[in-house]
């Protein structure tokens, strides 16, 4: 199959600047406020935008290693397949965070619930449609363990 | 910024041949299995993927035509910004679907709630995690008129 090339629209300023600062996801209480700043040329695109609560980023993970087919979630030290956990050392080095839109002011979307890290090039943005993206009492394979009884694991909690 | 050069890691085969025959949210009760073939060298990367309900597929839309920054979306006649809607036309025709996961062969998943055309190249597999990926009581801007209590527009069903 071809080769796909992408464009960036845009990029992400985030105050996380390594890795080793991040949360493992950002939706666990964390205040933490970032900004998609969007290439002039694309502003327009964002008309209507500022009325749903949360949107999909979807990036590029710049500082990513070559990956490998079993690697190591953050979450613990069992090895996995690359598919079955969101490990951003992975084929194509595409990364996907929902996050909580704050406000809209020209081309940057200032949000939060980040887990990104900063000068993250930004590939594209969809609106968060709860009906088509929610899905509730699914099976979390071996995460679930980590989340019984609705437990958040400190691990995804930013120190 | 640089372009980002992207592999296909397989392909989507689906009863939907072409865009005018796809459900616009394949998530409403829709009975329609597909199937991701993924190219032997990633099959190794699906190891545990069985024991997760749902998963993220991030796909290339293919057929997309040249993008414009505001456009119709299916669900209504009124034009909105390009990240405001879910249309395929979009700068780096990327999609995304959350769908369930049937059952896993070899380097076969099988499928359901399926809105993918046929012959999508696939571009990465993530699991469906409902503490990092569902978000409830969002607002969906002009969306939310179309699923006024619990409503399922007709327009996301196929006939």
């Amino acid at each position: 199959m071809d080769q796909i090339v992408l464009n960036p629209i845009g990029i992400i300023k985030s105050p996380y600047k390594e890795p080793k600062d991040i949360p493992i996801q950002g939706c666990f209480g964390n205040p933490v406020e970032a900004c998609c700043i969007l290439n002039n040329e694309y502003v327009t695109g964002l008309k209507d935008l500022e009325h749903f609560s949360h949107i999909i980023l979807i990036y590029h993970f710049h500082l990513a290693r070559k990956y490998k087919l079993n690697d190591y979630p953050f979450l613990e030290n069992e090895k996995h397949g690359i598919f079955a956990i969101r490990s951003p050392h992975r084929p194509n080095k595409l990364g996907l965070s929902v996050v909580k839109v704050n406000h809209i002011k020209e081309n940057k979307i200032f949000f939060t619930e980040v887990d990104v890290l900063n000068d993250t090039p930004l590939l594209d943005i969809k609106p968060y449609v709860e009906p088509f993206d929610a899905r509730v009492n699914t099976k979390s394979g071996w995460i679930e363990k980590h989340f019984k009884e609705g437990k958040i694991p400190s691990a995804t909690i930013l120190k």
